[in-house]
């Protein structure tokens, strides 16, 4: 048993070693960063037999414990989980490294040039819940954009995440960098949380990833920044011009395709001048896929697959085949839907008109906007990013998947030949 | 005397309509928002008389409470005081606006278009102390960026406040924009600070301006994102290679042009190559400038006018004609004190040597790095940003002076033509 005293300590001294390990890593060259990377993946290579041991250990206690099949699975690091976790690293290494970009330089009246240069945050503490491979993945991720990184994943995970943490290490030592760069804390209980919450003068960010517990517990005792979102509940606004073959295919879509992850479609809206005659036709092909229907009075009387909706029903993240749908008389109605039921994930319109799409995009406030395509495309793989270190739903910083760039800042640099002040 | 419970009812209401002024003034066009600001530059002109009215009542008070002369000054709304609100309006109605920009537009292979258009953040908390005329000057420009903005001055300057709170509504009402937009909180007791620094569902950023106490009881006590600087800790480290006229040039500016500034000189660094024939003469120039000097033990030796630093003498920010002198010998050096007793706002290198400059403005963590340029330069205007909010030394969302574009972010556009995920 530690005290909280010594818990806080501990906590402390890796935050401190972390930030000395920050001067050197922003300032290491892309080649040299990709050369441990890849000396990462080969480690996770050669050592997959002993990650594989300690990940039995857990398994183990995780059956003790009675964790469901799910849990159980999400913890494992089988064969093709640690394949994964090495291609991983070679998309990062292929990726351009956002840091030392100059941008915006440009002579002021005053005779200085003025620019903005792309730098590392510092360090980033990383709260998880179950999966060990995030260990791999936020690691490298931070890495590549010059962050050292201070993980605390699950107690169910532990031992994986310890040996994961020491195989980088050991990379991280054969290429000569400072090991510090990669620590897992080893400690599980909420107290190392709360500790690591209270170092804003060592950590400069903090990137919580579970549930909604987890994250609020996180946003609430913070003195350091956080980037996060809660949930994602994401909507369908099918506009009276929407092409209808177009809109049953991206609803199919949005909600069956993976109905378990934050992009999938939580709430359907239909403009009322076509509700008539598509409400029955996209609700019976929703229910051939299995998807349950809750809807307002007037859906459940265009369509006997809809049951009428409890008010607790709109507005909840279902992650399920379960879907609310309500008809709306207009644009006005659909924004003020998603305002006061969307969580500024993902919002979709379907419409071939020209000016409703640009005022859809222009209106709605989500992280991702969209005119006739599948929510499911918010994730940074898709939109461009390469990998992604988590989404985030406020709008301090990054509002989106955040990816390399969104793991830097940029500061001010002025180039001067004696230049004073008047 | 309101009660706790009854205040936090009144800023939660507050806070609440804000929110809600926020989704018009999201979509208001840049002429319809030039508009308002035109006519409120209007309307502090006509109301003059009533302005300056009010603020005679917290002139008298602050006068009986015993408030400094200087205290008494930064808080009159004298006719050039209120001329220069106005000249600043105009400065910000000739600013490009931000909001609806829309870059990296570009097509995926998935087939979807990919962008981030720039919007406004959406309800920013001001917490700021004496000086009325924050009051005008932070409410323009958040409405510029399409912003409300909910302030909470100082408890000298509540007449000022609300009376130039009512003019600013007075012009959005006339242009038939929602008052809301612009609001002033009534009550000053500390317990106002902490009921907004808890309304996360509806503030979206605090920007707190004021002495180190009130930013660190804002810093700990919010949950919202706070954007602020403690102290502003300039140093200048005058390389070997410097070309001594532009350093004498440099210092004397950044020291002695605006003392009481965060971005003024506090601490000088001497190469120990150039120290004997550079230290002597600088001290010297500085001194008739009428700046005391303290030094490590070889920069005493070195100059008649320069007495022993205490250990706390080091990174303290002076804010007056005193400065730190020190010898090092070499840049890491540099470095290294930089990173110990700066603030990470602005250091300068005085260099000749094209890889020392490059090195410099790498390595140091600051929010702006300079190359041969007065430390005076950190500012938003003349950095190019026009009007500044603050400035930040943080590094997530904005590092340095905080400009139009620093009150919005990006979301995610899609465009697509059905797509759906694989």
């Amino acid at each position: 048993m530690t005290s909280i005293s010594e818990l806080e300590n501990i906590v402390l001294q890796m935050a401190k070693k972390a930030k000395k390990s920050c001067r050197i890593l922003a300032t290491l060259s892309t080649s040299a960063k990709n050369e441990v990377l890849l000396t990462m993946a080969r480690e996770l290579e050669l050592q997959k037999d002993f990650i594989q041991k300690e990940n039995k250990k857990d398994l183990a206690s995780g059956r003790e414990k009675g964790l469901s099949a799910a849990m159980l699975d999400r913890l494992e690091l089988s064969d093709k989980v640690i394949e994964s976790m090495i291609a991983g690293i070679k998309e990062i290494i292929a990726l351009p490294d956002p840091v030392g970009e100059i941008s915006k330089l440009s002579k002021r009246p005053s005779g200085i040039s003025v620019g903005r240069m792309r730098i590392p945050l510092g360090v980033i503490g990383m709260i998880y819940e179950s999966r060990p491979n995030v260990t791999v993945d936020a690691a490298v991720l931070c890495l590549k954009a010059g962050n050292a990184v201070l993980l605390r994943g699950g107690s169910e995970a532990i031992n994986s995440n310890m040996a994961l943490a020491s195989v980088l290490q050991i990379a991280l030592e054969k290429e000569g960098i400072v090991a510090d760069a990669v620590q897992v804390i080893p400690v599980t209980d909420r107290q190392a949380v709360t500790a690591m919450l209270a170092l804003e003068d060592y950590l400069d960010l903090i990137i919580p990833r579970g549930g909604e517990g987890l994250i609020r517990f996180v946003s609430e005792n913070s003195r350091i920044p956080v980037l996060k979102h809660y949930k994602g509940v994401c909507n369908i606004f099918v506009d009276k011009y929407a092409d209808l073959e177009k809109a049953t295919a991206i609803i199919v879509n949005s909600k069956t395709q993976r109905p378990g992850v934050c992009n999938a479609l939580e709430g359907l809206l239909i403009h009322r001048d076509i509700a008539g005659r598509y409400l029955s036709d996209i609700a019976a092909t929703l229910q051939k896929h299995g998807v349950e229907l809750f809807g307002c009075e007037e859906s459940v009387k265009l369509s006997a697959a809809v049951t009428p909706a409890q008010e607790e029903d709109w507005g909840t993240e279902f992650l399920d085949l379960k879907l609310c749908v309500k008809v709306v008389g207009s644009m006005d109605e659909a924004v003020s839907y998603i305002d006061k039921y969307g969580s500024q994930h993902t919002e979709t319109i379907i419409t071939e008109n020209y000016t409703n799409a640009q005022n859809f995009l222009v209106r709605v406030d989500a992280s991702a906007v969209m005119v006739n395509a599948s929510t499911r495309f918010n994730d940074g793989g898709e939109l461009g990013l390469g990998a992604e270190i988590g989404i985030s739903t406020t709008k301090l910083h990054a509002y989106g998947p955040m990816g390399l760039e969104e793991l830097t800042t940029r500061k001010f640099i002025v180039q001067g030949e004696g230049q004073v002040r008047n």
